[in-house]
């Protein structure tokens, strides 16, 4: 079983930068637990500061067989991108849209989510353990 | 430890009508399934279609020694309900948004949250997933 | 055959306060002549100013053999309430949306309509007479 | 003692078009039924397709001795039209606003009416049922 | 020299109904009094209340030779026709807007004038007299 | 000589909980002290975080013989509820808009006030003393 | 086969006024230049500036046998007729909005189109080539 | 029999500055030809550039014995002054909105006029005609 | 003690016009009944038609020893005025709003309150009522 | 003669996902066809995910000698952004905005386009032969 | 050599108070530093918090010879004077627009500039050295 | 010490393409002024049409040892990119808002800066010269 974790703008940032906000654990020792933890799946870890890379990367995780579903934190792209909506709508795979900070208690422009339209649901404000509960989330999809 | 679930509006006919949308499980069987899975956990669940009691019991629940946290399901309120948002606000339990349905991808009149804005964060779209995933997130609560 | 009026915020004052507006006649009354007028109808008549309550009685009624549909006058709450316009939804009598006043001749914050959304229809500005159309409306249906 | 009917854009295709909307009996029909079923009253009807005409035949139906009111059903032209809202403010006649849809339950730039800022009341969503409703209202007015 | 007066919507009824509003002299004595007042001055006068025939009317005036200019009171028209102002902007004789009551004053919606982009001028809210400034603007224009 | 007040949602928390923002006194303490410092009157205090029941209190309260006037402190419900504000319009008792916190300094969603297009003014800012001053002005109140 | 083109108002001055941006050709000439470019088809044209004449004409033309679809150029009713909206969408022929100029680069009132809700398609920009590439499209269609 | 003219902000430049806007006359000309034209009348004649003081002289005009009206173009102050539209409304002698350019086909924000909503009426676009048909409106003035 | 009243545009006309709306006392009567009524206290009167002499006169009460706040009527400034706003922040003193109508009850344009942003509270509805309450908060002020 | 197609985001995957929206046919065998169809015409393909690519791609065609003109479909970046609309403006060649889909039938959000501020014109809603009337009118380009 | 320094509202307490905003030096001092810094130029300093003094002072400044150009920080009157942004319209003399506060990353309401509409440029953000940088770009002013 | 320029879409044109708008000076012979001009100042210079590389470099920028500032022109991105934005919060380098043009008196789709929500400063409309501002701006910050 494979999950696909995909990471938009300046999440490469974290774990390196506004600790404060984001915690002091990096994506790559966060994805380096998560292998430890779900030995039985395979994770993909992707991202990208490149709106269109990020369109890529869906087109082609759409191809991969085994893959149960995409954790997608488009970050500020969430709120902007019709093109990435639009991704997110022509692929196959169930998508669950991810923040680490609760968006809903942040600045108006960032209640916006053209990501959200076409994923299957969203879970925000957990810091890393928004990706936990999708991953649970995906490993018990049917 | 406690965990507390509170449903506001129409979500007393969850598995009784609308089953293609919020299937055919009642919350009571839910809830009952859910002790059985974690029988460390004593769940407190209570339902209402009243806006003011759901205040109320917010209130109450603040009082509960032992309560790690609540899920709350505020259905239509959440995005009418100032008073509301203005009770999770007031106590000092940490409060999820949970939604059944991905309201992200229905209304526009949905893609405003009062509780969203004094919640810790937010799952929404896997039907009583929801729930479940919110439980998982409050028992790592530190 | 049953036909149920359900009344919300402020009616309880019609015949009482601002006559001029409602006039003189009660609900009391009304219904009590609707009775006689249309002895072979069994009407079900319901107030309440709390929102909560109109949900509760909505999906008491969707459970009553013999139920022809529901005249609803959702008052201020028609404008304000997802939570009452979700109601309808979830329930499979058919509703129709009542006013006393011609709403749409009123404040630009009457004239949305969340009820509205889920209705098979809408009668509005002729007082008491609003109520007598439902019935015949009603009694008309197949 | 005389009833007026009036009606606005693309009505003239009921019972031609769209039979899943609106049914498949004529307007001519529908009057036909109505001069049966009201021999006591006479029915003055009216279509165009012509904003302007609908304002003149509102200017001439006010001179109309012995009619009770009209039933104004002006389509399209309700949500757009300043110019027809200022010539049911001109006339004397009692309006009722007809609407074969359920105006409220359909997109929101239907939901504005300049018409029914000066009509005496609303009924909308029940088809050809609509009008006789309006019939019986205007029947019993003093 | 030869002046226009184009009238919209529902201004065939001055004189004859809400004369509180517009006074009690109708159009034709208006223009009378104007004939004997100015008696060097031709004067052509159109009244309609169908949107197409006032742009029909507009083309054809601008091929009047010895036409001044135009005063149009486009009714309840001026606020919502995108048509009649493409008109008035096709044309090559001068424009001015006029109402006779303030506009100004009144509901927002007549905030919005599509004519006035592109006439010389407005006069509004002097009833009657509206209409004699903008001969005398006419009269005056170079 | 009578004078109550009714207080909204959330309200009975006060000097239980966010005493920064709301002082450390409860409002049962506060009525003591009114009743000792103005003897002369007679306090009617009522609480509830249910929309309706503050909307049947002051249908009730209507009827006090005596009363001189209503302080309202309607928290959130001031600013979504159209039929809190109905229920003002429909008594006939003065009724004060009262705020201890300063609402205009506040986030936008709560410079909308249903309640105060009927209250006879409004005093915010002052904490308690809020309260103080509106009995001040009831009590000067012809 | 025939294909019908049906233009709104002040389309008539076309090749007569304003030949910077419509060129100086007329409408009567381009059908001209089409009928001998196009002897296989049949051109029905039609042009108005009366919105319900419009209506009319595109009630009529459904019923026209062999007529492959309609080229409408609506000018400023696009953007302000719900009514002519309501007319594509009741009919049956397929219908494509042409406009001469690119509206989208025009002001903001234009970038509206009612029409364009139930058209198959758009042609804007090119003056009378917009035509030309519908007539094109329309022989085309299956 | 007098007449005051009152000029807000920038007007003192007129016939100085942008005169292919405003014309290369200046006010103190003007003044001086309306009273050789017009010798039966007295003009009052101030201009500021403070709005303070623009409302200072509305209250003072207002005493001035046999003062027929004010003619008062407020310049941009127009567009924003809540304060003079209050002043506006408090003086009894009536008072016409003069524009010397024709602010509706300007930018949006001189389309909101607060001085307009307690005039009697507007002229706006005639350059220093719009005063002189002022004066001609307010002698005419019963 | 010294207690400041700083009153905007138009309310030097207090108890000159609109004697309807704002009594028929002036303020100069009002603020001699309370240098009787209250002799402890000495009351520093200003009104000014002019933006920013409100602006200079804020400035210097912040340099006046012993007082205690300041009573800030900013009449039509108050829904306009960044500028004013900016002073009242910029000084220490606490100031409160005061209003002598009803502003929530009256247009949508006067709900806004640039200078409530920073002012410790507000009084509106009370005539002079208003000032009386502002004056008892002030003198209660630690 | 040479003319350019840009694709922009998600097009790449025409012809192999959403068939029933795009078709079956891939974008690679529509460039062969035209080819094919037009052996005198150079097509220069692009496609690319990447908005900042698409730019690039802009700023080099205009460079490339006997390009006639270039079609762009932007997809969802048509909708949000002003860096490529500002390319298009940059470019001295001749621009047509092409959509295969009516985007002025689909969700609000489209109906804004950045690109169209400064292209030539608009086709859409024809699928691929969007792009073929697109060839055509270059074809006939001066 | 001659440059010109216009300050608004609320900065002649520019040192005087909010020092951890705008910093402890008075604008005495700065340009007292200014004149030591640049010899070679005369510096005009003006400040008011009344608007139109400001407009009067941005008048006469057009007549004064040798001056290069205008630093205008109009303060509060930035985001809501038409006046002022007319004025600087008006003049010829450059203007750049100041701001000590980087207003863009201030209230919404502070993104408004109706003079900058005119000004050949902004600096803001910079406290002082905003006025500095200002100097250098009117100093390099050809 | 060291300075980076950074320029978003379309500046790679600067030089090139209109320039009547931008001057005819490339970006290359640019910063080799400024090298010759500034000896004692290393400069980094970086351009990128694509939204995401111009976020990866501003991330690596933040690492450039003895880099005391960024000039950052963001371009078309500066008015959509929420991702953009949130680089310049996530970084410590301050920043400084750069514009070519005063985007101020530019469409109001330009007025909005996710950008300037994070800089230190802004300063917009001096061409080339605005540069040269902000680098003497950054070689003073302490």
């Amino acid at each position: 079983m494979k999950i696909a974790i995909v990471n938009g703008p300046n999440l490469n940032l974290t774990g390196k930068r506004e600790n404060d906000i984001y915690g002091s654990k990096s994506f790559e020792d966060f994805v380096s637990d998560m292998k430890k933890g779900f030995p039985q799946v395979e994770f993909l870890y992707f991202q990208s500061n490149v709106e269109g890379e990020l369109i890529n990367h869906l087109h082609e995780l759409d191809n991969v067989k085994g893959l149960k579903g995409i954790l997608l934190n488009a970050g500020g792209y969430t709120h902007t991108s019709v093109a990435l909506g639009d991704a997110v709508a022509a692929i196959e795979k169930p998508v669950v849209e991810i923040h680490m900070s609760n968006v809903f208690a942040r600045e108006d422009f960032r209640h916006v989510s053209y990501v959200g339209k076409h994923t299957i649901g969203c879970i925000a404000g957990f810091g890393m353990e928004s990706y936990l509960l999708g991953i649970l989330k995906l490993m018990n999809q049917a």
